[in-house]
């Protein structure tokens, strides 16, 4: 997140937060500790195991900032009520253009970036009772696209 | 990657070589430093941005252990002729299950499992020449799938 993220080329959020000690829980929402617990999600009448937002962004802006781009996507995340495990962010140069990924205890957020035509595609998939489309509002304020294209995967569907 | 992966229960690439030295150019098959190159990709007749496989693995094995996880993520990244920027795998304890990705400078390789129900769902998302399709026999040797469903996007299509 920004007030973490070193100065330089990749961002990262401290790793500390990944140990033993804190033991974060799969799909948080659910009830830890049970070793018998369904990690599947029920929705709609559907039995599956993550639903998995494709989000491709026009017209955006603030898409060669990777910090930027790390404390919005982290933000995205919250807003869904997400917990953050991890982030980093790749910053390309000469060429331009942001890689990174936002790992959380219900999945991920991605991006990658081609600000020379002003394009980016993220991904955003959330396990449990996380809601993905959450996010959307926070990234709409963040790259101001002119067009957002949302494709929704319900990934691990069995029923 | 395995000979790197610290002990515990994070395993991760070490960010030394990220650093402004290195800059791997993003989509590697494009020639470097043109500020005027075209990083979307024209395939089939259409233009777009990188191709988006989500791959969801029924009846596979090996989804409990990450760092067994993270090499076969980076051998399937590196069989589709990609460069690995950063790796990072968190296993969930005590609920079980493994959370990581595969920073690419060609994008990323994601992976979440649900060893209850011996299910994993990955995404390989992959700009320029590599073909994401390379990483699939790597990713069936390392987790023997009794099941394989694949589906392809092709982000930010433009033609």
């Amino acid at each position: 997140m920004n007030a973490l993220t070193p100065l330089g080329m990749v961002s990262e959020l401290p790793s500390e937060n990944q140990t033993n000690e804190l033991r974060p829980e799969r799909c948080a929402d659910e009830s830890p500790g049970d070793d018998s617990k369904d990690y599947f999600v029920e929705r709609d009448g559907m039995k599956f195991a993550g639903m998995h937002l494709l989000v491709d962004l026009w017209d955006a802006s603030h898409l060669n900032e990777p910090d930027y781009i790390d404390a919005a996507l982290c933000e995205a995340a919250l807003a869904a009520q997400a917990t953050i495990l991890h982030s980093h962010f790749h910053h390309f140069a000469p060429s331009g253009g942001v890689s990174g990924v936002v790992v959380l205890a219900e999945s991920h957020i991605s991006i990658h970036t081609w600000p020379e035509r002003n394009f980016a595609a993220i991904d955003i998939f959330m396990c449990g009772a996380c809601d993905p489309y959450a996010s959307l509002p926070v990234l709409r304020r963040a790259f101001s696209p002119a067009r957002v294209d949302i494709g929704e995967q319900r990934r691990g569907r069995i029923s």
